[in-house]
């Protein structure tokens, strides 16, 4: 390489940063050759860099035996350009192009690397080549999406660091290298080679460190840290991730929500521009059930879920009055419009909910001339038909769906049908809606193992005034531990849970009543985070904390369709690395030093 | 818990922030009782929070029935305390406490937690407890120690992302599952479920990530980011720990050293109040082995090793002339006011060298009255003897000692020696000294497999003016390849290496022939890290980098004695976490579902 080059690297200018005052100058450029035509004796190159772009030209009359080099340049090579920055004539100004008014004229040229030729087009996306895209990801990254992405998230993370410094929080680095705990997920294992036949855990977030750390007086704690969950992978998860954590002290719900509203509030318009009013709404969970099947509701939109158990419970339609007869419930949704959905189309979204959800049918009514009309509606008494139409608020043109189940199927499968459905009849009002959902159930009965479970983890928080329930529990009083609540919440974007924390326990008598509730003995309990139950006795502060997923919220605000577009490395739906191959097979002897065999079956 | 401390939390004011303005308002701390006294009817508690300590009084005759909640605390409790700020009687304030002129008059106090009598004492420091600190971190943290280096840390990262932000830095996350490769130390290793047989590996550093990054076109990436070696742990290593990463596009060793000189420049103003004078010192490798003994030399103080092999080679003492006759060296340091060394001391230091550096022997000589003496003083001409003490500079009171061996040995065990005497001796002039060491040899023999092996890494680039070697090495001819330099440059801060990095190979041919010189062929590399090498073909800039250890850094600038006082969650030289007890046995079902078998023999 030339020494010229070398030393003139410390007055690189980046392409889109020029502007009128450098005129004439004599400027400096590297970067890659993005798009380039030779109109003999004169060549005209998009140099590329990380800012944008700007035309270079070369002149075979003014470089002489040095156009040459520029002869040679071919797509995606790497130049390093010294010239003078001009204005282009009138009639060759780029309105698109940002710098499209100048132009460089080459005084000296250099190939500083060659490239072969890409396998795919940089300068258009081609969403069919996924696999390709992520094999060679660090062509992908020269393209405007992904850079672009990668610059944001570099701004957002810096953006939340700034605000949470400003507020006295601390990143405080929690270890990687953890125990293994039955915290929900699977965890992803390390085998000790110190420690044979014991192994590491990944962690799947920082929970107990964060509540430590607490106890140890740190007050105000925060970190963008990977966490790790060993899952059978599904479209939109990654098994490493990222999340913001945080814990506080002395603090209650209030303060909590109040202090994050703020937290992104700053960041969204620092880097985004986003004006995002606060405070942010409240929901309570079971309102969130209730009107919109979902505790993660997309409140953007109408097509609320009404409770019409009371109108119907008494009709001559079997499929309702026998739901509601066995304990379950009737609701509806309207669809604005939606009276131009083809028999055809309901057929389909009914196989879709049976198979998904375990809906039993899908019931609709359209909104004719005369008001509700459907073969059903003969089996309805017309104040029954007026008073469906009036409790959805369906006028003509609409449609209406109904559920008829268990309150937790027609919640899913009606919350799911109105996500379906927006977009076509009901399409959402704003471009971002944060809202919080709180006032959780403490407890919930696991489908699976029919015994009770926690909604958030075992380390939340019962209300206050429901603490006499668990004692009473405890006490072997008939208590419905449903009826608990926790001091919990969840932040929801645009019906995507982005966060979810509470208030901690901080108090070992509690701690305990929650994890026998749960039934987590004490010998387990201690077992697996003995420490933290051992560290709220040596006077635990009250402290709450929330954690938010990074790749998620970089997802919507960037509007991409998938997690691994705001991921630098991202893995497939199995696990690997398309770019550099990993997992792979290792040396017998690094198998042998851990004391671990590979069981083929 | 009381709801009126709920309300207060975000009322919450920090110990030692309070001042004078303050005097006679109502405030509310919340905090620890660190201290406290009973003196019938008055209660004196040093409430602790994060930021400090102050004063809390409660008087019974002011709090009546109330005053039995402070009657109550004890060591450790947790306690919330309304009341008014006052200044103390001229007698009773306390120069010692930063608050020591004030004291909050108790009108309300709560205690939000009880605490059992904590296994150490808060407010001393007791080093010869360490595994009870470490299982107890969150009582270690709660004193000043701990607590003062954890903040400090995150003030350190801050700053260095600040500045890195506000020269064009992104910080990219690269990923933490990822493909065992052969980079030196042993890997941690990850089994995947989904790709059963084949296993990630924790990253030692994400070297490939950040050049592939700058073959994307990000010119300038920076990541605070875990990584991982599975060494047997000396003192002062950590399983994890944490790397300043850095990679930069476009640019000569020169600038990146301006840059990183800039940085710390910026942090460590920011964070220490240092004034850290730039640029730094620059050594060439070959003078900091010639004259320290060491490639990371602690220059605060003299004791230089000074080579007196032509003085020495014609004497008649067969250790120094039979060590140059077989290609060693004798080189030479002087203690100043060494000469109280006893005799048991030397013999002390001559089994130490011998056990540690396999050195034969240690020869010295006392500068006396009349020049150098000693038993083997016989054995030189006075002219010798002058030229030697003239070379090293002793004067009378000084000790002379000798390494008369291979340089190796020589440099090893001198240079080992002179940090040894220093603090004695020479005690370091500066507190804080940064240099640069350069000009290190690209290659050198492994001793074990007698092999050429790389010093910094295989990516690291050649100086171009060797490239023709390399090439005539290919082509067969003879090549000393030790004579070859790379484009490396270590920082070293007190004597220790804090940072080191190079400018890289953004060429193809030139990586393939590094590769073949240190024997990785071309199957094996591109099994290994095919992935880098296709990358360059595709238009890689020139780039390079460096990489910090944070820990170690903030060992030193916090004076720390050891890594893990600077670390919040540290292991054990087992590997072990005192606190959560990893790593840990797993149940058979999850080892199951990896298809592995521990193998106990």
């Amino acid at each position: 390489m030339k020494t010229w080059i070398q030393e003139e690297y410390k007055n690189r200018i980046s392409a889109e940063s020029v502007n009128d005052s450098q005129v004439g100058k004599q400027l400096f450029f590297a970067g890659w050759a993005f798009r380039f035509r030779d109109q003999g004796g004169v060549i005209f190159i998009d140099l590329r860099d990380r800012s944008g772009i700007i035309q270079i030209v070369a002149r075979k009359e003014l470089l002489g035996e040095a156009f040459s080099a520029a002869e040679k340049v071919r797509s995606e090579y790497v130049i390093a350009v010294s010239g003078k920055l001009s204005l282009r004539d009138a009639d060759s100004v780029n309105p698109k192009m940002k710098t499209g008014k100048y132009e460089v004229i080459v005084e000296k040229l250099e190939i500083l690397n060659a490239s072969k030729t890409p396998p795919f087009a940089l300068d258009e996306f081609d969403p069919s080549g996924e696999e390709v895209r992520l094999k060679y990801r660090y062509l992908d990254m020269r393209r405007e999406e992904l850079k672009d992405r990668l610059i944001l998230r570099h701004k957002l993370t810096f953006a939340l660091r700034e605000y949470l410094d400003s507020k006295s929080f601390l990143e405080i680095e929690t270890p990687i290298l953890n125990k293994s705990t039955p915290e929900g997920a699977r965890d992803f294992l390390v085998p000790s080679r110190l420690n044979q036949g014991q192994f590491y855990a990944l962690p799947q977030s920082p929970q107990l460190f964060k509540q430590i750390l607490m106890v140890g007086g740190m007050e105000r704690y925060f970190q963008i840290v990977k966490c790790f969950r060993d899952e059978d992978l599904r479209a939109d998860r990654q098994p490493e991730f990222t999340q913001l954590d945080m814990e506080f002290a002395f603090v209650s719900e209030d303060d909590i929500r109040r202090e994050i509203e703020e937290m992104w509030k700053f960041s969204l318009k620092k880097v985004f521009g986003l004006e995002i009013p606060t405070p942010f709404a409240t929901m309570p969970y079971h309102v969130a059930m209730e009107e919109y099947g979902s505790d993660k509701p997309d409140i953007r939109f109408g097509m609320k879920l009404v409770n019409v158990s009371e109108i119907v419970k008494t009709c001559d339609f079997q499929v309702f009055s026998g739901a509601i007869a066995t304990g379950g419930v009737v609701k509806a949704i309207c669809v604005p419009g939606g009276s131009v959905i083809s028999r055809k189309e309901i057929e389909d979204l009914t196989a879709w909910l049976s198979r998904d959800f375990r809906a039993k049918g899908l019931a609709y009514m359209k909104h004719g001339s005369a008001g509700l009309e459907s073969t059903i509606t003969k089996r309805f008494t017309p104040e029954a038909l007026e008073a469906i139409s009036k409790a959805v608020g369906s006028k003509e043109g609409d449609m209406v769906f109904f559920g008829a189940d268990s309150t937790k199927i027609v919640n899913a499968s009606l919350g799911a049908l109105r996500l379906k459905l927006s977009d076509k009849y009901d399409p959402p009002k704003s471009e971002y809606s944060f809202h919080w959902v709180v006032d959780f159930p403490m407890f919930e009965v696991d489908e699976t193992t029919k015994s009770w479970t926690f909604l958030h983890h075992p380390f939340t928080s019962p209300k206050e005034e429901d603490w006499d329930l668990l004692r009473d529990w405890k006490a072997g009083k008939s208590v419905d531990l449903s009826k608990i609540s926790a001091k919990a919440y969840d932040l929801v974007l645009n019906g995507a849970e982005i966060g979810g924390g509470s208030i901690r326990i901080h108090n070992a008598e509690i701690q305990s009543l929650v994890l026998e509730a749960i039934g987590i003995d004490k010998e387990s309990a201690n077992e697996k985070f003995g420490f933290l139950l051992e560290a709220l006795s040596f006077g635990a502060p009250p402290h709450g904390g929330i954690a938010f997923g990074v790749d998620r919220i970089m997802m919507i605000l960037t509007k991409s369709q998938s997690i691994r577009d705001v991921i630098a490395f991202p893995k497939t739906q199995k696990g690997t690395c398309m770019m550099s191959e990993a997992p792979g097979f290792v040396e017998a002897k690094q198998l042998e030093e851990l004391k671990l065999r590979v069981v083929t079956i």
